[in-house]
């Protein structure tokens, strides 16, 4: 047997199965991804959308509330929300009604509206920090404050953890493996970057004391690669660390945004230097944000790019941040929706209910099924570990990782009505969710548990 | 007298009346700028809102066409669309349906949708290359395609002109001057990328026998210091280069794609191996794009992202391009509206119309009020070159560069409605102008050079 206490010929069974039957049963998608083949690589916009998937991508056709149809007329119950992006779920009517209005208005002006005031008070509100800027993507957002941190610090290094991920960006990309997914970096591409375990502050102070460095980038629990949390104390200490080596905590807040107001930060009183977020923060309409203490707020003020076309307002110049579409109406105007309107501290006690039902439920089915699993509990996300212990860094994840049986799962459930679209991430409530969606979602997750075991 | 042939003093004098007349009119910018202060870095959503300006920011509030209004509610006629990202206008009637529809039925799926394989069918043919792919910004599009042209031909180094912009991205930020600009970057951050002059193909060839260079990336007419046209025959021999030297050619088109149907690059027989466009080309809502030879596609194909979650497809992994957002179903929805509905071939036509009106317009300003300039005429766009000779290269442009004249201009047509962000950008003809808009440009310059000249 291996790590996961089942049978692999049986999973290799069941996969192969049912993506046959998701591919038989999808003939329009099919047609479609023929034709998409001539213009795009892979027959997709974006490369995830393939890489993702071990079958042939399923085109989408429209979405409303936790729900969404594929051009083949299949409804889906959307258990990971386009990667947490599409929390809010498809189609809020508050989020159609601001849009509609600020496109017929105009999206874009390269000047500030009114709405920014509004969404960065509410964010330093969450948050605890003051100070605000906007981009297109959590990607960028990362991306301008490990340049900030650089700046304000006047060090290099950017420490992040095994299993991380905060976007494809060069920073950030460094592997335990150099030789994967870095094709297209140059050979010196994560020289500054120091890679350690989660949960491990030996390794984090031995790394602070070889290396000058800027930032310890993180997720308050790292969740790209299932759920890892962390050990009581932890973020304590690291902040320590980080006053103690003059190193900026960034915490990365886009994936667990979603747990609670105010992230889960606010709720296990980590106190960062920067927050980065994206993702839902504007319900799904493209934008990043990251928020900066007091200090670090004035530096930026104080540091903006050179120009010759600058005056003298006394400013040091040279910290190139910035972008055309950063800050665009737009993107304030449905994140405004999005904070008063959707993400509210009663939805966020609703969702982490649902959360509640829906890690509880889990669990209920692996101890009903004989299976020694875990079910994962962060708020309103789940998810599987395959063993009797948690993962407290990546390599114990690896231990119990079983991407057949990830994937099996993932299109058995698909032909079924539930949807996933990482198959590792695990299921998260969204803010439109009941609890009978949650009942569904198990009752999907009892047949596959059901024939699994039999 | 200096370069640009106008008496400094008075310049100065102009400049510091207009502006205090800008800031003295528009107190309820003042009032939100107060406020913006307290959560925003100089109380701006991004750097440039600030830095583009050297008064304090209005606040926008609406638009409509080719005009937006501010929260003080003066008009103004917009000359630069917002660095030309909403070039095709505010609020186009069939832009505010589609995206009315797109987030009431679901604006990002992580899955393809149709609307994908329209929109890069459509700018296969537009730009004569056969696969595309989808982020959220020319600069996200920008990192991508360096990416990808380092993977394809296993070189790391990167060719640019000097005077260029490509996005606030690592590998094209290399400035002539490496102390400015490049706070927050690490040491190296420019160790691969080479400034050579536009135009120069002498330096061109040596810098290519010198290092391994992956690519060369630049616009057709470098754009964002003032226009600086190639000469006869310059890119025919930076093709010839590149396939001697096995480099690729990345053509950004990002501003230049509103100068004619399918780019610059179609018009003056550019054969790029791969283009990459953002801003107007989804009418101002955020989507990046880039186009790649049948090779390059195939290439990406067979080397996505390697992920232990796959199967064995023969792919050989490690390509990390894509993100969340990328390719989402609004960006596609708007782009395919702009390219079917606004960029259509009559309405480029339309558009070079005004641009020649605009342009020969202010040359006869400038012989009219005796002063030895020249307009700058690319299409749709223009500008002011303030001497007798246009430059061919980045330092060409500094001898007749003139801050505070440029500054004192805007200011001044800002106070009489008319609205340029970029000072010396120049004036840009939009997909919603009218003839008689341009003669409303045209009589403020006129009011401008009259002041100026007397």
């Amino acid at each position: 047997m291996p790590a996961s206490s089942v049978d692999p010929k049986k999973v290799q069974a069941i996969y192969q199965r049912e993506q046959d039957r998701l591919h038989q049963s999808r003939p329009k998608s099919k047609t479609l991804h023929q034709r998409a083949k001539k213009h795009m690589p892979n027959g997709v916009p974006c490369a995830w959308m393939d890489g993702l998937y071990f079958h042939q991508p399923i085109f989408a056709k429209r979405g409303e509330g936790a729900y969404f149809w594929d051009v083949d007329g299949f409804k889906y119950l959307d258990m990971n929300q386009a990667d947490l992006s599409m929390n809010c779920g498809y189609g809020p009517q508050p989020l159609i009604d601001v849009v509609k209005q600020r496109v017929a208005t105009g999206s874009q002006f390269l000047l500030p509206v009114e709405d920014s005031i509004d969404v960065s008070a509410e964010l330093a509100n969450r948050y605890q920090l003051p100070y605000w800027q906007f981009t297109l993507s959590a990607s960028s957002a990362n991306t301008e404050a490990i340049r900030i941190a650089r700046a304000y610090t006047g060090k290099e290094y950017v420490l992040v953890f095994n299993g991380k991920y905060h976007g494809h960006i060069d920073d950030t990309m460094g592997y335990e493996d150099p030789n994967s997914n870095s094709l297209g970096f140059t050979q010196d591409f994560n020289k500054k970057t120091i890679n350690v375990d989660f949960n491990d502050l030996d390794a984090v102070e031995s790394a602070l004391k070889q290396h000058p460095i800027a930032c310890i980038m993180t997720e308050p629990a790292l969740t790209n690669i299932g759920v890892i949390q962390p050990k009581h104390g932890f973020f304590d200490q690291l902040r320590k660390l980080c006053d103690q080596y003059q190193t900026l905590l960034i915490i990365d807040e886009t994936h667990t945004q979603i747990c609670a107001w105010g992230g889960l930060s606010r709720v296990w009183n980590i106190k960062a230097d920067i927050f980065t977020l994206g993702k839902t923060v504007a319900a799904g309409i493209p934008m990043g944000t990251y928020g900066m203490s007091k200090e670090i707020g004035e530096f930026v003020s104080s540091h903006l790019e050179a120009d010759d076309d600058r005056d003298n307002r006394g400013r040091d110049g040279g910290l190139a941040i910035g972008g055309t579409l950063y800050g665009n109406a737009l993107s304030l105007a449905a994140a405004k929706v999005a904070l008063n309107d959707i993400l509210t501290p009663d939805a966020y006690e609703k969702c982490q209910q649902l959360g509640d039902q829906l890690s509880n439920g889990l669990q209920g089915l692996f101890d009903q099924h004989g299976l020694p699993w875990l079910a994962q509990k962060l708020m309103s996300r789940s998810g599987y570990t395959f063993g009797p212990e948690h993962p407290e860094k990546a390599s114990d994840f690896n231990r119990y990782h079983d991407p057949i049986l990830y994937n099996a799962m993932r299109v058995f459930y698909a032909n079924r009505g539930v949807w996933e679209s990482i198959s590792s991430a695990g299921p998260a409530v969204s803010f439109v969710m009941e609890s009978d969606d949650i009942k569904s979602y198990l009752a999907v997750a009892d047949e596959f548990l059901t024939e699994l075991t039999s």
